[in-house]
């Protein structure tokens, strides 16, 4: 009756696949029988650093086989993973580590010295570990010692309800919250992934978005439960992608559109790569442009599948599979629409639209997405009313506003959360508000998504600054700069003395900041 | 975080593919609307017959649209389905039905005149409902008005542990026990299959083997997941199942061993039927001869699979892919063998050869197959003892006896409860020991599988008989024929004046009786 956690999946690539390469990082390999004595090692290392049952583990970098071990070892040793967007300030991650109370750090060369910071700022942060292969300093736990071959206890016996990792999101109230996802979680959304994509033995997965989003880290489960390969990229450079794909003969990969937009330029400059091996592109996290999508079907002659998610659904929710993709649907007006769409709930998650009552919408009607299944997260760390806002009578309130058509095709619309998605990344407008008004030349800003041609929108803000105080564009974006991560910054500014719009009840009318930059995109051909 | 249940299935189909053929039966079709609109009225109809929440409602009967009905409705509706074998005796069906304590039973012709007995013999049950689209007896409830469109409640919310099914085996203490199947254990064994076998929409299934057992209903919730179309057989014959394949373009059927062996030698007699539209042929539920099995790889141009489960585990356990199928093995010996075996455990459930310990045995070393995964039963109806012996720490003892190789595809090489498999049917020794016992003739009676070319095995018995009794064979196979299962009655009777070759301890050694059996089945080329 067991539903399983998350030592499952790799317990069955070793019993089945012990000799083949499990994962390839940067030239190193590991067989699937190194890389389950490494992770139960790594479990074996948590005991020896006295991180508690359930205690936080965290890691704070690129992709690595370390990173992966992470994802498939730290849960697996009954503790609790929290993998951090390396994206953020410093200051941002302290309010995390103090706000999950981060006992151990795992950093790679790059994260080192925020680490460092961060120790000396939590309290509760005790020990980094440091994933290098080479020289460690002395002031961290050399990686390979801690999944090097050692006696110790078995594993703890899990329950698949136990929280295996907390996932921290921009927050509507302009703090991160944690997405709490059980073993449960993330095994029902790899049986999800598996059921809709197919994954087999042979395959060999290219993971190159980044791990600490859950779309990065959706299909580590699933790939290892089939013993397929993984092939580890530390971050997305499009020439490097090419080259891998190339050279391990990638079959499978998943890219944000941004991704696959630039993935097609470099093809020009590099036209002869082959790209043979492929055989399934899925792309994520944000919204495609028909240009882009139209491209995409033109370059890459393999399956091409979109899924929508969100961190709070571990993630996958819908599909608009290979099939709704397949060539030749330009000619027929049903198929052409479905592929601005983001597709049908897959098997195992139910997703329906509803109203601000709760009830269901029928086809056509705009209402909110709401979403149950398995995946659907334990709730928000330590935040007890969001939790109950965002989950009610076990569905999931995306905040997403969409319609479905006469076949259940989704339709998105809009997002209820004041949330811009540039190149795959979430940014709550209100956090870079916050940071603009710390600024002592703003009176009012209003912070929202404006298109842009290669980051799906790009983060605008419009400004009401004092009279009596000068201040540039580039001073504001400056100073937004150590505060937010970067890609939460502003690109572009608009300064004015003139109050911004507002409603009867003094909200900023911002959707009608905002109307002009998307009347004209959609003037475009 | 909803695990969900039975109704899932049919709501996202019905979502999806509302005007897709869903269930083909005898020429007739419906839509998966109409199909929708059928299985909420069959819970309202439930609800007039005052069946309560739990209550058990059964099927007698051969594969029919009613019949695939029953599951995708009794249980989303909040009562047991009872999946009656139609080909057990009144006296078997008495036992069982009062057992379970039956409210409802669905007959179909075949049926009614054995339904009217019981319902005369059996307290509990009230109400037969008659599967016709014709005429109905006036002491019935016609099926078709039962499923007839009317106002109602909604269905009742359910709870994924929620008791979904009880389906009997026979016993080992030859009494036939309920096997207690939950929502989630069925959702469960759909989604392993989804992922083995990887359902489309545009997949036609062939239901054949009888919907009673496990193994013949295992693809009727992942059909109808992916909104795929059933085409529904009411039995097994080898001219129907060809025409079927031909007319309706069936694309995937799961057949037992016997079947396949039938359906070949009705092909040299039918060489033009177009097998074209096959993709996947799964058998299961009883072991293959290497003959036969190269005789279907030879004539079947599709993919063949091998699926191993029993009843308690919903039923899928372990799988020999397609892939292990794929034709060129017999150069491979590693591949040649492994078509020997059952396969690898299937991405969802685990599977371990233990010791009498319960300790795991290296590869190679022979022990009892446990299981365990989210499809494993909820234990047995009103047995909790039996349930404490086959389910330890959450692991099902199987009782079949195998060993794993160094790849971790398992090898079956016996069965510890004293079992015959016999076309798909299994038979449990000490039913038909006791059905002789019952014979004044009869002193000792020892009962076990023979090698059968058709069969696999047959039901095969020894008898120690009363010197100063006379009987026949043919005497003693009549007189069982009214106390079991027709399937159950020997074949074949060795009578003899000396007692049985017993142990130390007075235990017959069958082993002894067996083996000469079995050795000139080795010997065969």
């Amino acid at each position: 009756m067991s539903e399983g956690d998350l030592s499952w999946p790799l317990r069955r690539a070793v019993g089945l696949h012990a000799d083949s390469v499990a994962v390839v990082d940067q030239g190193r390999a590991v067989t699937y029988a190194e890389l389950s004595e490494r992770v139960t090692a790594l479990g074996r290392g948590l005991d020896e650093l006295s991180v508690e049952a359930g205690g936080r583990v965290g890691y704070l970098g690129v992709n690595s086989l370390a990173h992966l071990e992470c994802w498939l070892g730290v849960p697996a040793a009954g503790r609790t993973l929290v993998d951090l967007n390396f994206r953020l300030t410093e200051a941002e991650l302290a309010f995390i580590v103090d706000d999950c109370e981060l006992e151990v750090l795992v950093v790679d060369s790059a994260g080192l010295e925020i680490g460092r910071s961060l120790r000396l700022a939590c309290p509760t942060l005790r020990e980094l570990v440091r994933d290098t292969s080479g020289a460690c300093p002395a002031d961290c736990v050399p990686y390979e010692q801690l999944v090097a071959d050692r006696p110790g206890d078995s594993p703890p016996a899990l329950n698949p309800a136990d929280l295996a990792a907390i996932s921290y999101t921009g927050g509507t109230t302009g703090k991160p919250k944690g997405v709490m996802l059980s073993h449960a979680n993330l095994l029902a959304n790899a049986r999800h992934n598996l059921i809709a994509t197919g994954h087999r033995p042979s395959d060999r997965w290219l993971h190159v978005c980044p791990m600490f989003h859950v779309a990065g880290t959706a299909n580590v489960f699933a790939c290892t439960w089939a013993g397929g390969r993984h092939v580890v990229l530390p971050r997305f450079d499009a020439h490097d992608v090419l080259r891998a794909i190339d050279r391990e003969a990638i079959t499978h990969t998943v890219l944000v559109p941004t991704m696959l937009a630039m993935l097609l330029e470099q093809l020009e400059a590099e036209p002869d790569r082959s790209l043979r091996s492929l055989r399934h592109i899925q792309y994520a996290a944000s919204p495609i442009s028909p240009e882009l999508q139209r491209r995409v079907l033109e370059r890459f002659d393999c399956e091409i599948v979109q899924f929508y998610g969100m961190t709070e659904a571990a993630p996958t929710v819908t599909c608009c599979t290979a099939e709704d993709h397949r060539r030749g649907f330009a000619q027929d007006p049903v198929r052409a629409r479905r592929l601005r769409s983001i597709g049908a709930p897959v098997v195992g998650v139910e997703a329906e639209v509803r109203g601000p009552a709760g009830q269901a919408m029928p086809a056509g009607e705009v209402g909110e997405i709401w979403v149950r299944g398995p995946n659907v997260m334990l709730g928000y760390w330590k935040r007890p009313d969001a939790t109950r806002e965002a989950i009610v009578d076990g569905w999931y309130r995306s905040g997403d506003v969409a319609y479905a058509d006469e076949d259940g095709y989704l339709y998105l619309v809009d997002r209820l959360k004041d949330m811009i998605i540039t190149g795959g990344e979430n940014v709550y407008s209100i956090e870079v508000e916050s940071a603009l008004a710390e600024h002592e030349a703003v009176r009012e800003a209003a912070v929202f998504g404006v298109p842009d041609p290669r980051w799906g929108e790009a983060v605008h803000a419009v400004v009401m600054v004092n009279e009596d105080r000068a201040v540039t564009e580039g001073e504001l974006i400056a100073h937004c700069r150590g505060r937010i991560g970067g890609y939460k910054v502003p690109r572009t500014i608009d300064l004015r003395t003139e109050p911004l719009p507002k409603s009867g009840a003094g909200k900023v009318l911002k959707s009608r900041l905002r109307e002009p930059f998307w009347a004209a995109a959609a003037q475009k051909p």
